[in-house]
């Protein structure tokens, strides 16, 4: 099993069912986000799910330990990510559950059968554009930025993979919160489901989880608000809960 | 003076500057909501201020009194809630600055000269439909029920009378938010603020304000939240010092 990791690359324990990751320390690493999305997300037995702007794989992977998805997909753009996320699978023996596609999401609609996922879910990168940036083509910048990607595409894409009544979650910044919106339901993609995660009780969310479904019924239900830390500092127990304590 | 207030009626002090307001206890009467709002909204020196919905004309009487704005006009579908309203304004000798118009503001735009006011604000009525309604033709119905205009006409009125970079502010509830972001995006109100009201700290947010700029650049920014009481029930320090304590 030596031979899946490379001498740069380090493994990472992901406190789930023995589950583990290959990351790389000098590109994006996975963050509070993904696992609050693979927490977020409603998967039901057998079904079909994709990810996209899979990364490393971590939303994947823990979706293949937490629910009984038959298949999971993840489109990443980033050859040399994209190969890190394979192996990953490999590493975890899910190669029969998870798929990792080295593709533009942007050529998804064309390559894969439109209309035959149950869920959707995207991290996807939370700055507006890569414009000001020094080095557009870094593979932290193309994790980050808006660099081959822009929210219009991860949710076009994710309307045409969808079935009817599909789920799409997504986690993002609130200062995109208006173009999320505004893009989900231009696609079809109704906003049923908000929260809001604060890094306390005294300070404004710095996150938000939304759940949508593919021709929803207008209506916006609020979620109690999601506090990382208690007011000395320390994880909440929700934030326990979601991290788990079972490896 | 006496024979401004009909016998059905009573008189209540808005607690600031000695303004107050006549209401109609089996009508709609005014709630925290036209406080907020009335606070939130930022009114220069010269404004002119347009109210959608005014109701009894609580909010362009609180901003006569807050504000150095020159003129504040209020529209009421409603003849004899207006007629209420008129009274309102001749009680408080605010008749130089505030002007209640017995109108459907969904015609305003074809009567009032477009593209002429730097500040709308709006409390409109809550409920998605008055279809389900006993009585749809009561006060009290109107006021809350979107009986006689509905969320669109309100913010495409709005823009019709907005300047260039005029604010648009409204009052709402979270179940709505997102019709108020696609419509004020749709109509180029782009959101710029919002603030979230919540019952208390452990408590997912009732209400909210949102300030948006007529033809701003993209971008949502988060207020601090606002609650309304502290833990032991009592209104909280913010809450009393927007009711106010010098009258």
């Amino acid at each position: 099993m030596n031979n899946l990791i490379l001498p740069h690359e380090r493994v990472d324990d992901l406190q789930c069912k023995g589950l583990r990751l290959i990351q790389n320390p000098k590109g994006f690493c996975f963050g509070i986000d993904a696992v609050l999305l693979s927490n977020f997300a409603q998967v039901k037995t057998n079904s079909k799910v994709m990810d996209l702007g899979t990364g490393t794989g971590i939303i994947p992977i823990l979706l293949a330990g937490k629910t009984d998805a038959k298949e999971i997909v993840g489109i990443e753009i980033q050859e040399e990510v994209a190969n890190m996320a394979n192996r990953s699978v490999k590493l975890n023996n899910l190669e029969d559950r998870v798929k990792i596609l080295n593709e533009d999401l942007k050529e998804i609609p064309s390559k894969v059968e439109n209309y035959t996922f149950d869920v959707v879910v995207s991290n996807p990168p939370y700055m507006n554009s890569g414009g000001g940036l020094l080095n557009p083509e870094s593979m932290k910048a193309i994790s980050r930025h808006e660099v081959k990607c822009n929210l219009e595409d991860v949710i076009y894409t994710a309307f045409k993979m969808l079935k009817d009544r599909g789920s799409f979650y997504m986690i993002h910044r609130p200062h995109r919160l208006v173009d999320i919106i505004y893009l989900c339901r231009k696609y079809k993609l109704e906003p049923k489901r908000i929260r809001f995660i604060h890094p306390n009780k005294n300070k404004k969310p710095n996150i938000f989880l939304i759940e949508c479904t593919k021709y929803g019924r207008p209506e916006l239900k609020f979620m109690d608000p999601l506090y990382v830390y208690t007011e000395d500092g320390q994880y909440t127990e929700e934030i326990h809960n979601i991290y788990g304590r079972d490896a």
